[in-house]
């Protein structure tokens, strides 16, 4: 499977690990948008948020439970985060394994660009 | 209880409802920042993410299953889509009852305004 975020699980691509359960990792983002720019994603490989079947709803919990936990870890519960999840060509979505931003640090300004 | 979304939930103060179960209720955004922006709720009342409980996760898996519905049935799904939970001052949350923002329509820009 030719997944970097797999790759980024099985370890033969290095991450700055923040957090790690059995069903989830959590990694810095290469790339930061804002101080505390992390990635959250489930070890199991999901393409898109279309491709969450039945079976993988309690791993959507998983990920939402690291959230809560890695922005208390981070310092940011209190100031606030965002959580987001981009799906498919018009989100800019780059990477095809499921994965949330958690962003904070300072004022994360409009929900979009644009708006 | 003086939560607007309660509100709207039970009824006594009107919205676009796109989509409803015995969890969950979807409406649009009334300050919409792209053709497609609806905000998904939990009908139980929950203040925001850092207030989910264990109890509650089975609830945040109801929310995606309704996200994705509605993505296909608004006809983004392909498209492609942003789901967004604000949490706290620094995200800009302005209602303190847990919504998600499912955005779409249009290319969506960067992750955040100033990225």
């Amino acid at each position: 499977m030719d997944c970097i975020f797999c790759k980024i699980v099985e370890g033969s691509i290095p991450s700055s690990k923040v957090f790690e359960d059995e069903f989830v990792l959590a990694f810095r983002d290469i790339q930061p948008a804002a101080p505390t720019h992390i990635l959250i994603i489930p070890k199991k490989h999901i393409a898109t948020m279309n491709d969450v079947a039945e079976e993988d709803y309690a791993i959507i919990g998983d990920i939402h439970r690291a959230a809560q936990h890695i922005a208390r870890e981070q310092g940011i519960a209190e100031t606030g985060y965002r959580l987001i999840n981009n799906c498919g060509t018009d989100s800019g979505q780059l990477v095809f394994h499921i994965h949330y931003h958690l962003v904070g640090g300072e004022n994360l300004g409009p929900l979009l660009s644009k708006a």
